[in-house]
């Protein structure tokens, strides 16, 4: 198997992480240049169907694209620790607190991010409307994730799950912009201390 | 089992969808009035964590929000026919094209007529420049689905599954603003028209 990776861009990260999280060493990873176009070339469209970053070419040259599909592939090939799941109830849960990671405050952020860093006027037309009701959301679901984890250690299950590496990285991709959660937020203030000290934070930057 | 259900609203509608490709007739559906604020009052928000629409009672009383979660959830209990893949290799590439059909074309779908219907006024302030940037989002990504339906009669898998009811609801949603695929998108239009004409499209309007 063959990863398509790029650094700086939140979901290539998301995939980092989780091989990290479970010690997964022997997958190739292949960097692209997204600033020289390599995510544009006929041979990676070809592949990947669309420029988007990362992609996961399996043993068959199957090439798929979507973070959260590549890293549910993977589960699948190496099990432990579960970050997926290990009961449809449990699935249910964490595929709960994933799309509420990645609807409700990943997505904004990211958008937040790209209509108001100046580096990344090359890719977006950048426009302050859309950058300031983008960061307004990402702070409200912010609040959500702080209710959660008042009384939960992690966002779901009871431990680290892909839920987590999702909400995290979506959070930490605010930095570029200074945007950081809101110090009244305690909870999310914990988690996200317990997030960036995690070997794999380290492993993925 | 019950469902927490509302009309009108697209994300209510993927679940029952998905339950009528299954004929699934054995779950408890609870409707709930928005305008009306069932989905504010505190026994919702005390089982679903958000006001959000659709909700899983489970029977042990669990209750989780997140249609494709939900619906995910269903599979387990209700496995034919199979809408989520039948091994990973074919749960990876439905989940890529779920997640495309729900990216790239049905938040910015919802988006753009949260922001444009006057109905919707109630719900948002509404803003011209983010309706203007999410219309146009959703008709690039019709594009995308279009290349993929040249090949393929379904989005993934060479069936109907999760990723086509996805989609098209996404798409559908947009009838509400007159936003309609564009015509030189002709296999778009030849699938909208299968999907169209499937029982589960009049059980689940």
């Amino acid at each position: 198997m063959k990863l398509y990776d790029t650094p700086l861009a939140p979901n290539p990260r998301r995939v980092r992480w989780f091989m990290a999280e479970k010690g997964i060493t022997d997958i190739e990873i292949v960097q692209l240049n997204l600033i020289q176009g390599d995510h544009k070339t006929d041979d990676y469209l070809g592949r990947a169907g669309l420029p988007n970053v990362p992609a996961l070419e399996m043993d068959d040259g199957t090439t798929i694209t979507e973070s959260v599909a590549i890293c549910r592939y993977l589960e699948s090939l190496y099990p432990e620790p579960n970050l997926f799941g290990r009961d449809p109830k449990e699935t249910a849960i964490i595929e709960m607190w994933t799309r509420r990671g990645e609807m409700l405050v990943a997505t904004p952020m990211m958008l937040g991010v790209r209509h108001t860093h100046p580096a990344m006027a090359v890719l977006e037309t950048q426009n302050p409307t859309i950058a300031e009701y983008n960061k307004a959301a990402a702070i409200r679901a912010m609040k959500v994730l702080d209710r959660q984890l008042a009384d939960n250690e992690w966002l779901a299950a009871g431990r680290l799950t892909i839920a987590d590496i999702v909400a995290f990285i979506g959070i930490d991709f605010g930095r570029l912009i200074k945007l950081r959660p809101p110090e009244e937020l305690t909870h999310v203030g914990r988690w996200h201390a317990a997030m960036s000290a995690r070997p794999a934070a380290k492993a993925a930057m």
